[in-house]
């Protein structure tokens, strides 16, 4: 059974507005009234319907990178595998900040709106059905790198192996003689925070331990937040021994608040932290923590949506790369 | 006296080739002999030739960030400035990191050709005639942020007070009471490296007391260049009881010499960093620095290239913004 392509002609026909009208809501433009757009954009994406792409359309040279903040020095890992691929393809990357947790909107699909891109890599961030339905609609690739949230059900993503990092570095601090184990993450609308609570939960109970919920906690993956919750997690009654922090910087802001307790790091207090960034082996002491490979993950993401472009079919809708416990200074044996 | 505008066909004239020929060269196409090439770069460097601006050119909302490299998160601050100050004039950045610390060449000028940009603001490199010649040819606007070597004569420029940054922050030590103080600074061919160590120099001198060269050492801004300078002078026969590094990266490579030596800070050792990056202050210890307003330097170079786009004249060739000491926990005064 085939089902024919539907054209602009169709969306407008049914919206019962013009086909200019349909084209402006395609191409982002602001003048067409809120109901107007509204409705034409719920049949865009209803139908999925999709520009065909021009013949003559050349590559723009440019694959936007977008952000929901850049804050952490994580931003800079994923910038430079970004640009190290784009590069290779003789393109330049663009960088846009979002500057909200909804992820990109209107104001950022005008800007794009207003010059041609080849590709999208989002990352970080969540992906409103809406601003998928116009991507699709404008035939433009995207790809998703570390998804909040579900993985839109459309879109190509690449992560990282979040569980079994968790897994190892609660494994690796059970070897260590470490039963009373705290663990700080990230948002709880972050999938791969949620993934490396998992990881954290399964390596306890296949060492026959319980849960306990007084010792998961969740904030921002910064330093503040490893701060705070540090210091939150150390003032119970029965304080953990070891801390395994979801992001490198929370693990910065949890040796900070040890300091300030007079804890010695790592004979009073072991500490873990999630990512390996290039500051992480001269903190001190030297940081133990679960590398994540984000430069090639950034690449990996920004060859795909450049392939998407030539017309490529990504080998898999989900790719996540290893991630790998690097053991360094800042973990040792509890006191007994 | 008015001197006649030169055109295309003038330099065609006096290169003996045709207009095409010159109008490939402006634009950077490959498909030009070298020596034809060479001939007619020189010519349009000679002349100043600046092609004229169509009235139809349309802005790209494109601004180019030009880096020699993205190792340190010192890109980071820079990239968010310009991001900040682009996204203010509805416009995004393009990066591209070019490698070498010849600046941007003739592989950049190629890519660059393939599409359009508003301007370009280039990040501690170099910056050759030739590309600054192609550059004024295309009249496209460029701004260099805290450049390498002698500012380009042509170019506009913005910096930081590196002189007085030096200045204040080995006067912080001296009132300390420290005076075997070691500098650490970047490669010598970079200005604000220079600067920062006259201002040092100056400080001392006012002091009254004799700078020693041995006290004295330059590598590059990254933390192993402060690792092994730091115990290049730490295995002095008279070592320094206080050392001020060029960047906060290398005061981290201090900071890790002077504990793999079981040395205190600060009170065996007094450190300073230079730059204020944002984890600078949950370092352990939190770093004394003189903080440089990256993120300010990149969005003032980023309005300023966009407004040369709309034809507006910068109120001067070069702007350095105001450096600031920021005491925190690595610094006291020496041992009695």
């Amino acid at each position: 059974m085939s089902r024919k392509r539907v054209t602009i002609a169709t969306i407008a026909d049914e919206a019962g507005v013009s086909v200019p009208t349909v084209s402006k809501v395609i191409n982002g433009r602001p003048e067409v009234a809120p109901e107007t757009r509204h409705k034409v954009e719920a049949l865009l994406h209803k139908h999925g319907y999709q520009r065909r792409v021009s013949q003559e359309s050349m590559p723009t040279g440019l694959v936007d990178l977008v952000f929901t903040e850049l804050e952490s020095p994580w931003a800079m890992e994923i910038i430079r595998g970004a640009e190290i691929a784009a590069r290779e393809a003789s393109a330049s990357v663009v960088i846009s900040v979002v500057h909200t947790h909804a992820g990109p909107g209107r104001d950022w699909l005008e800007r794009l709106a207003a010059r041609r891109t080849d590709g999208v890599v989002i990352v970080a961030s969540k992906l409103s059905p809406h601003v998928q339905a116009q991507l699709t609609a404008r035939s433009l690739p995207f790809v998703v790198v570390d998804p909040e949230g579900d993985p839109p059900p459309v879109a190509v993503s690449v992560g990282a192996t979040n569980w079994h990092g968790g897994l190892a570095a609660t494994r690796h601090l059970l070897e260590l003689g470490h039963t009373r184990i705290g663990m700080i993450s990230g948002p709880p609308d972050m999938l791969c925070s949620q993934a490396r609570i998992d990881g954290y939960r399964a390596a306890l109970e296949a060492a026959g331990l319980t849960v306990d919920p007084d010792l998961i906690r969740r904030g921002t993956f910064l330093v503040d937040s490893g701060h705070d919750n540090g210091h939150a997690m150390l003032d119970l009654p029965d304080p953990p021994t070891a801390i395994f922090a979801g992001s490198d910087l929370q693990a910065f802001g949890v040796l900070e608040a040890a300091r300030q307790r007079g804890l010695r790091i790592p004979q009073d207090l072991s500490v873990v932290g999630f990512d390996d960034l290039p500051l992480s082996r001269s903190a001190w002491p030297p940081l133990t923590t679960v590398r994540q490979p984000l430069e090639e993950m950034a690449a990996l993401a920004t060859r795909t949506v450049l392939g998407m472009g030539h017309g490529d079919t990504p080998e898999s809708r989900r790719v996540e790369l290893a991630t790998e416990l690097v053991v360094r200074e800042s973990t040792a044996p509890p006191r007994s």
